[in-house]
């Protein structure tokens, strides 16, 4: 069986895209008020922020799919996880994105800390 | 000026990607021994174990190239840091790569407790 910190990487990351893919004005339960998000290299701070910028991107239609994840404990009882995946936002191409989370337990869920998202794009100079 | 977290992750990923192309058998400095690595989806643990894994990689040079960084703070007092670029390994084609730090100061300098790396291959199915 996978170590703890796999299973509720895995399991968060299934929930993440789920409520992303389906209704991301909901993904504020997932954060915190002190919780960071840097999108495409824009940050921005707390659940009430965070849920207004991805409520902003410009699209209706978005589907994620997962192709690789990695998940590691911190020294400091959080999770690190590394998603690798394809995103398809309306009719625009098919296009791959990372995204890295911190996953801390706060009352016996866990939530996310910090939030870096890019867009593989980036990988070409 | 930047924020403190910024400049702690702009060095240590300047430092590190510096020491990998010149001689990365002295990486082990800047690990614990309980610091966790994925490469590529391996795992390991250990200073002694990771600088163990990178000179078996299977290239003699390599230099790396930063397209993008994104650096925040943590709630535990760490920094995590996403960097983004593109590598060349001997004579090989350029590719791109994406490696995610967690940075933790230990008697005043900064380690990585935590490492995640993917080649950006994984991201087309």
């Amino acid at each position: 069986t996978n170590p703890f910190w796999e299973q509720v990487g895995i399991s968060f990351v299934q929930h993440y895209y789920h409520q992303f893919d389906n209704d991301r004005s909901l993904l504020g339960a997932l954060y915190l008020d002190s919780s960071c998000l840097s999108w495409e290299g824009e940050q921005c701070r707390g659940k009430v922020a965070i849920v207004e910028k991805l409520l902003k991107l410009p699209f209706r239609k978005i589907a994620h799919s997962i192709t690789a994840q990695d998940h590691q404990p911190t020294p400091d009882g959080c999770i690190l996880s590394v998603v690798v995946g394809q995103l398809k936002a309306d009719e625009d191409q098919i296009i791959g994105f990372h995204q890295t989370f911190i996953l801390k337990s706060i009352d016996e869920s866990w939530v996310c800390t910090n939030d870096i998202f890019r867009l593989a794009l980036y990988n070409f100079g």
